[in-house]
């Protein structure tokens, strides 16, 4: 009855669904402070108060609620264009802003319009898992590039991926689930490689760069603003994390002027963006984003809340790269294989996703998007944790 | 650089866009009042003022913004739910209901969820032309159904047109561009005939009702619950219309439980729903639907327009049915060559969209979601109109 493709897709989801019932239960069975779940990306942090306001306000705008141009309205886009030119020292306008369903439909919407059946798209390992689903709606292939111990992509292996087939390499700065920045050194690499690939191959690849985590950073650290540094390049950014709305499905995607055929590329975006059937960005929230566009929510208490656990799992004796930005810290597995030592955490009330749901086994992920307490509170069981894994190891 | 199915797309879309810049232009020229735009159909009538009352309410919900599951939230299901009950004597739960992005995100949902490559689907002449879109973007093959000259589907042609690779039929009730009604005769007869292909081919045919105009009907007249004639069917949903709040994308899709492999098709619904790109329907949106779920517009105002465009026109001389649902009128050209009497009535600032677009040649379709002004304004430039066409046909 389903389609094939789709069958596959229920089989492996009733494996997340079972992951996450039993979550539940446990929470049922010991109380929400004493399950230490770190398995889902969802902000814990509350909206600034200026979302609310802004909704409040909006409603006074004449036919707030109707259509408008499928890329959004044009005060808004020019808002958030001048926002960037400011923070960036970038040059858009309006006319390179198109507005999309949170940062999921703008990856849709924009692989929608540059992908041919059988075309490669490039991941760097580790990545979050749904590119995989978004590449195959669009009959893409998909190509992953090995990283180093440090999560920074293996840049010979990422020349060597290149051929005559790829459309796009996707990243993700800030990085889910390794929590990494990568840094103007390795923006530069990426694309001087794309240049001499391009050049080779005669054809224009994209450089897609997914950014819903580029405000969620720490110690200072820079995000490089991608454009500046390769032509041929997306931006798909979301407020879903910055402004904690991430159920309002809002956010943008950016396309410089000076990619190949601007004017077909802006366009065809803006078609897909009708035809996949998001129609356009839902028009309240476009109006809520424009009158919040430099704020977020108050980052400090993520940064507070990796401090915790980063030290916490230190001081364990666990073995983890501490993260510069997003809300994830990727930890070393303690044993080889992660799924077991997931399954073994379970013990303890502990729920982390395994490295093999982001091409990357060997690891676990932990988003310590929660509260302070649960953070604490899970130290001492992290101890009891390891302390039974080298007994077993024993 | 983009998709080589893009490319077609784009060529078409500059056809569209040159339509609605030529319109933009006429409105500069002329001023509003003196446009007799029939294009677009966008609700001309506002919100019910509970749409931005319900906004302010659902606020106070504890994390309002926050995600949910991708079905959408449960009590807004179970709410939908019962009013659907309550209206319609079905039976529905919350496990029935997926909240969608508008019912152009339903679609979507809908068809990716069962489509392989090569599947057909069948569509009933004049449609909606954006269903040829939403097909393609599964590899679907899309097979018209001929209609007769009340625009009731030729069931002889619907018969025929079935074989072993039909996977579902759309419908559109009531009908955009014809204005139509299918009657519980009508859709029994489809009922039927589905139900003896389905024994023949020994296979699941699906049969999709979009419903967006499902309250906008007129003269006591009644849309058929379609669930209640078959079991595998799906209800598409959109509040764009009812409520008059096309912007914000909002909507749901009913699988009712008779459906054939129920668990695993409302699953795949849900994991389209993610992997799509919208993740879930908007959050404050689905609050706000369910404190007005069973409002309307105030719909009596398209009554008012129907009856004058319909008399004037028959007054002038046109040939057109009464509509007796959604906002268009399908009026048959008075020239064999549809597009040609378009483009004679601009000269007149009568923006009307050919037939053609709807694979129906030879009718125009004219949205009368506009003011009441515009449209008693127009009706001495039709009677115009009809006389150059009618010496120009001596």
């Amino acid at each position: 009855m389903i389609s094939k493709n789709m069958k596959e897709l229920v089989k492996n989801n009733s494996v997340i669904r079972e992951m996450f019932e039993e979550g539940k239960k446990l929470v049922k069975q010991y109380g929400k402070d004493n399950v230490y779940d770190f398995s889902l990306g969802d902000p814990s942090i509350e909206p600034p108060s200026n979302v609310d306001e802004a909704i409040i306000e909006s409603l006074n705008n004449k036919k707030s609620h109707a259509y408008m141009s499928n890329s959004g309205y044009e005060d808004v886009r020019t808002i958030i264009a001048n926002s960037l030119n400011r923070r960036f020292e970038t040059n858009f306008d309006m006319k390179n802003i198109i507005m999309s369903v949170g940062a999921a439909g703008g990856l849709n919407v924009v692989l929608k319009s540059i992908i041919d059946p059988d075309d490669e798209v490039i991941v760097l390992i580790p990545y979050f898992m749904e590119y995989r689903n978004y590449i195959k709606n669009y009959n893409g292939k998909i190509i992953e590039v090995k990283c180093d111990e440090n999560f920074e992509p293996d840049m010979i292996d990422f020349e060597n991926k290149i051929t005559n087939k790829t459309k796009a390499i996707i990243i993700n700065n800030p990085n889910n689930p390794s929590g990494i920045v990568y840094s103007k050194n390795t923006i530069n690499k990426i694309a001087d490689i794309l240049t001499k690939k391009e050049s080779e191959y005669n054809k224009s690849i994209y450089l897609i760069s997914d950014e819903p985590y580029r405000e969620i950073v720490y110690d200072g650290i820079e995000v490089p603003y991608i454009t500046k540094y390769y032509n041929n390049t997306i931006v798909v950014y979301s407020y879903s994390k910055s402004l904690s709305i991430p159920g309002e499905r809002i956010g943008y995607i950016v396309v410089p002027t000076e990619a190949d055929d601007f004017e077909d590329l802006i366009e065809a975006v803006s078609i897909s963006t009708r035809i996949l059937g998001f129609v356009n960005a839902p028009a309240l929230l476009q109006r809520v984003v424009a009158k919040c566009v430099d704020l977020t929510s108050d980052i400090s208490e993520y940064k507070r809340n990796r401090d915790v656990l980063y030290n916490g799992l230190i001081s364990c004796g666990y073995e983890c790269k501490k993260p510069q930005g997003a809300f994830y810290l990727f930890m070393k597995s303690p044993i080889k294989d992660e799924k077991e030592f997931c399954k073994i955490a379970k013990k303890y009330n502990i729920l982390m996703v395994p490295g093999s749901s982001f091409a990357c086994p060997g690891y676990v992920r932990l988003a310590y998007c929660t509260d302070l307490k649960i953070i604490e509170n899970s130290i001492p069981k992290f101890k009891e944790l390891i302390e039974e894994i080298k007994k077993y190891e024993k």
